[in-house]
């Protein structure tokens, strides 16, 4: 018998600390050895004069989710959304189970289960999207679940159907710092949303580029520097989702210089996107409504200080937050062909675009150096969420999760390649320099040359260890014996 | 005919801006001259070797008003409150007039107005407090009532009976930017206090001192910042209201260089007390009620930030908050002995102390100037609320209001010469420098040596111009014509 | 004998504080009388419909000093400068006494005394130029100096005959402290601008458009921090005197937030030019010259952070910086006709145009209230000098030194009207709103629609006093007794 | 022949991003594989139950250098300084190469290599400490000296041996951008210094512990914003060096969140010792002179401050500043017995328990995780100074540099286990939990159990490339097109 299942032989391989020339040897699945020559291999990959990367890990990204009030449903399930990823070199994705209001989330995490349920082509995790903290919930549910591997949740501080109030986002920092486990916020103003929206469609203002007039920076701005303060109060770290605004990084790097453990995620649209993308104010035709999300995209001098953002480290995660709706009435125009922008779907899609954008705009340039990029997409997802060592590394005893990528192709991004089911791409037309061009899953080769070759299903569901980034640090506002 | 009803001979008249050796000539109430010498006056008052300062404007105290949750009845109505306001040298109060939820804010009105019906020895306005701004209210009631002279508005972030939810305070800033009016803001996150209230409680922690356990400063912060992000987005000046620690200090601060107009009112008792007169975390005496409020007095090292934010400006007025409770079962104490602190009367008198306490501690040790102090004390009060010429300084057309200081007396406070009806101060046994001697309203004396020689009701109700300070700065997040 | 020298009669007279209608007696060139009816005057003037301000303080003017390295020699003397300072309503001013290197600083005062001799039209006071902190001069001139009524002085951190280095500053700055002067700073980076001024010319980069290259922001931002820096270790007040750069401003107003006494200035050039009007970067006919001054002027997007810094109070003064150079070899080419920037004169006029252009931008747009105005253009400066009460208000015993405004005259500036001898305005064609039309200097008229009425040499040389603002705050970083 | 020259068996490896358990495997000095199992060695070494890290890199400390204006020699040469170093698991060093006032660099550069041969017992590099930037310095020797393997140099802002000013700091700058090359700054403000020391000296202030007054916070703030400053302007990443001040610590983080390459070092001595380490005011026997360095450990409350800099990763690097004197007259105490402050031999020892004290204080603690602790003492040196990835990791190609850790080993700091000459450890009785065992340099064991099992002399001088971390970021304040 072969010593190796696998090797790869020959790449520049990269960690977020290194890049060193080495052959890696795979054995079931796992990285067995590193080493300047390996030999006795049942298969040999060569992947000189190529980068080998640790596989992608997305760990914001929407599937298979119910539609919210606005009608729209996922484009991509718990397949199509693992297909486009492999596609752009994420081996790893982390979406969400959420809880609907009234329900039970031990169910809602069942639900979910069964949504995916023979077809990820990746291995996966869940965050859990807390809406109803109820006794339950708090008392039993919760910890029970993060003990068996549910270790982070998403918290809205905005829409309708989704959103906790501060005096719920207190109960579930409290639970999360006794239990270890990591809390994401969405964090923008519900008030001032729901308010300017409503003044926005009295004036008739309602086209998909009013969405960004409708949250506006300081919006967002607010709501971070309320979360960073609940945080702060009771001693609990926390990620920031999808900062897009300059003020709202502002008061994340003024937490951080206080000592605060506040974390922060950005997305390719606010590096690469604008409020013009939209579309005009008189705009007709309701084009722009492929780029709306939120937070909204915002002027193109904020893109700026997103890249800053990046480069100092302020970011700690690039996560996609793929959220793909069809161009059409079971994505976007669920509500009709021209509704007011409340009532289109709101996300992107970019899981696939999500490491060429960032590979291409970044490392290419040299604003971000390779290890930067490597922390940035793979590696610090996996700390930030407890699935190091196993994921997000190249390393001996880690998944061999590889992406072999040719650092010199250049591609034209277009929506036919990206192997989702939304119908479109924000990015079609982009030129981009560095593309994935072989990825494995724990050994298995599962894309080659943008065809995935992984069997439908082979994807498993992974436990998330308590993470070393949500332990507290020890200097509470208040005495945590209030909360043990 | 005498050429002047009175004049006050010698003294040196100080202003904001300037202190000068003048007469001041006094005809039908308002300031007629200022002049070397002026004679020929029905009467003539010495003020040489005194200074002659604007009687002081008390912009934040209450009368009066309705027992909250904790069911303590102001001590003080509007008789003892204004005697006891004159004997410190202030000759305006601007107290409130506040709307119990389900009432129309107009009934609020006249049913102050009752109140004060034949009490009042000096001149007054009312502030109103909005707890539920219906359409009603904001469609009709309010826009009236600013045209009838009512025009600034409190609004309370936190207490249960009292408190706004961030979209109501849109709607009354929209309404205040469209109207002219100046919105006064109670900042503290309610849900934060409420849910480390029910922490404390069910740990046995209910001395008053941990009171100021259960509203950190990160708590007054977050509501600060808050209030200023949504005055931000209406492009709406607002004034925060008995400010108290660094960090809200702080954001107060930056929202000045940014070019806003928020503006901060501070207190007393953050000046001149700390947790620490909340007595002891084991105390069994609940003695500290006694220097119990909202926000709570912070530590001793806080009170530093405070003078520097009366010296720098980013205080425009000093107020009392007078809030008086007597120290028994019709004051703090209404739910028993020793309640848990949520239950205890929330409040400091303080309509009195207020001037002697900041001219012993910030004129006499150099801190501040005269002028600042005048500024802080009565002018910028009068500015900020409409009340201005006629109230807050001494100039020709003013009315009458004068405060002789004998500066160089020395007086050790003592409840009793207070002319309140709270039973105790917590200044009791402080020695300060400086104590007006004799006071005037609308050229009429009305103190005297700490005797209160003005009749009950002689004072008269004032209706507010709309301030200029609130006029917005013109450059707004969002279209105003949106909420015009 | 009648009672009054001259009453002024019916107008809206304005302090910093106040607007009110009143009548103006003076005595003996003293405001003797404030009321609203004053009749048995010599003469009475007519103000009705008219604003009556205290006559502007120019505290940043300069006139009649010796040729820099340029060579470029002030256009205007004590005579032609006050003289256009009443044309556009100043009524004090103070220019500098310069020392020149190896030249007692008595000597120095002693030379601009006869310069002034038999000039100034208006009365005046000196700041001194300290260029050689020699011994004697700390030891003995410089002391005595302030004895005699010259308390403040301005330092440079650039230009290579005027600079100190910081220890010397350091030594001038623990002897204002201890004698309770006020010091002036010119901040910028004398490194950074010789250096890239030699880099520039190398480059052949020599047009007036480049004198803003070689003074960047940071440039300015590094030297204010500095100076800040140096202050605050010996606990002294200083004035960083025609600030341009937000990020500067920024440094003044992140230092007034932490206590610190440091107060700014800032002048019509950094409002109203922008450094396009230097040129362009071909240009070849040296037109910009006529706006070149340090700090330059910087881009359009800056200006409105200087509006911003005089509406926040982070500025206590506007000044002129009058700095008069013809456009040709007697001034600023003085070393041909189109030499290298750093040859050029550096300077531009604005006596006569400050207090016009600040009240049609500012007051008549808002920006301003007219008691900002007042306090801008005057008082504040009397206040920082040690002239106050004397001169900058309307109080009894103030000197009678008055401006009748027209605040609805339109008038298009055009340099004819200015009464100076520099040959053009950088304002040539502006359209104001808002006038002087009559000046008053000690009672006596100097000014009226223009034309300048008072005789060469009336100005009397002033003594200030100690200011009030130079007191230290007694929170020193090093223990005073040190340099005591 | 064996497959491998050593293996070092069953350790948990760490690197900065990650901790595995593996097996190396060493060939010719260079790590040739990592893996489950490795066997077929020439020497095995059994690290289970051990850490196994890269061997500290020391990017700061002195050795051999000649004695400043205080006559203190250093007492550690090449060989017991590396010796020492290797006691406390480092395996490189980058000592000094100091140009003297007036010598050549490269002569001085030369000088430095005779220090070292045959010494040291690993390997090292060399900064240069550039006094003296003549034009054949900066024309010739750098960019040589650079193209030769000398790719950083230090500049010192204060000492008059050593200090460069504004203007040739820009020089160096320059250069330095041009050439790739990296800048570290000793960033305090000299004549600040220099007037304190001057004024202390005179009033008879001279203990040690007045070495602390003589360099306030402030005097480090105001350097470093200067240090800043100059970078930004020509768009050049710094190092600042041996970090203390919470007031400097903030200036950098400032520099950061604009989005600047500014680095920063700190010390063990600002984490663990207090200005009380340096003697009472009125300390009568100079004992405090043992913790005496530049800039001096502060209060004990900043420790705070600097701690959280290297959780938040504001500072890159933990350095020792080894500057060891003896307590003697050939060290110290060449001046005398009890000389003022400014006559004592400055700085402390450290090289040998900097790794120690961090690991028990910071990574036992949970402070740090073991990948920071890596990335502060290893990993961050060798990319700033282009060491990586030669040295500082544990990846293939590497140098075989390896200490293993025993995490439990208690061990009490006495000066004699440290094997350097100082005769003192200011760390004396200081207890920590964590120690280095075993120590490799290329794959040779170079320490065991405290005892130096190395030859002198066999440490290789190693050229540095240029370093990542010294790219521009493309964004400068001027056109780099005018030094270029």
């Amino acid at each position: 018998m072969a010593r190796f299942d696998l090797v790869v032989k020959g790449g520049a391989v990269a960690t977020a600390t290194d890049t060193f020339r080495a052959d890696i040897g795979v054995k079931d699945g796992r990285i067995a050895a590193l080493a300047d020559n390996l030999e006795d291999a049942a298969e040999v990959v060569d992947a000189s004069g190529r980068l080998v990367l640790p596989g992608g890990i997305d760990s914001h990204c929407h599937m298979d989710q119910p539609p919210g009030l606005d009608g729209a449903r996922n484009a991509d399930d718990f397949l199509s959304a693992t297909q486009s990823a492999v596609t752009g070199g994420t081996t790893t994705v982390i979406p969400f189970a959420q809880q609907l209001r009234g329900q039970s989330l031990r169910a809602a995490v069942e639900d979910y289960h069964r949504k995916a349920e023979g077809k990820p082509v990746i291995d996966y995790a869940f965050h859990l999207i807390v809406t109803d903290p109820t006794p339950s919930v708090l008392g039993q549910e919760l910890p029970a679940l993060i003990g068996d591997g549910y270790t982070s949740f998403k918290l809205y501080m905005t829409y309708d159907s989704l959103k906790v109030n501060d005096r719920q986002i207190l109960d579930i920092l409290a639970l999360a710092r006794r239990e270890g486990a990591m809390t994401m916020i969405h964090a923008e103003n519900t008030d001032c949303i729901e308010w300017l929206t409503e003044k926005l469609e009295l004036a008739g203002r309602v086209q998909p580029r009013y969405h960004a007039t409708s949250r506006p920076n300081v919006v967002e701005r607010e709501a971070t520097h309320r979360a960073i303060s609940l945080a702060e109060l009771l001693d609990t770290p926390i990620l920031l989702v999808h900062v897009s605004a300059k003020e709202a990084i502002e008061q994340i790097h003024w937490a951080q210089g206080r000592g605060l453990k506040i974390y922060g995620e950005t997305c390719p649209q606010y590096l690469f996107l604008s409020e013009e993308d939209m579309g005009g104010f008189d705009d007709d035709d309701w084009h722009g409504a492929r780029c709306m999300c939120s937070p909204p995209p915002r002027d193109k001098a904020n893109q700026e200080f997103v890249w800053r953002g990046l480069e100092q480290g302020i970011f700690s995660v690039l996560s996609s937050d793929h959220s793909p709706f069809t161009l059409n009435k079971q994505g976007k125009f669920a509500q009709g062909p021209k509704p007011p922008f409340s009532k289109i779907g709101n996300g992107v899609p970019g899981i696939a675009t999500r490491l060429p954008l960032l590979f291409s705009e970044g490392v290419q340039t040299g604003r971000l150096s390779l290890q930067q990029f490597v922390a940035l997409t793979a590696t610090n997802h996996a700390k930030l969420y407890g699935l190091h060592p196993k994921k997000g590394t190249i390393a001996i005893g880690a998944d061999a999760d590889l992406a072999i990528w040719d650092k010199d192709r250049e591609v034209t991004i277009t929506w036919k390649m990206l192997n989702d089911r939304t119908g479109y791409t924000p990015y079609e037309g982009r030129r981009v320099k560095g593309w994935p061009v072989e990825v494995f899953s724990r050994g298995e080769r599962v894309m080659r040359e943008g065809e995935v070759t992984a069997k439908p299903g082979r994807g498993q569901f992974m436990r998330c260890a308590l993470p070393e980034t949500a332990v507290p640090r020890g200097r509470p506002v208040v005495d945590p014996a209030l909360f043990a």
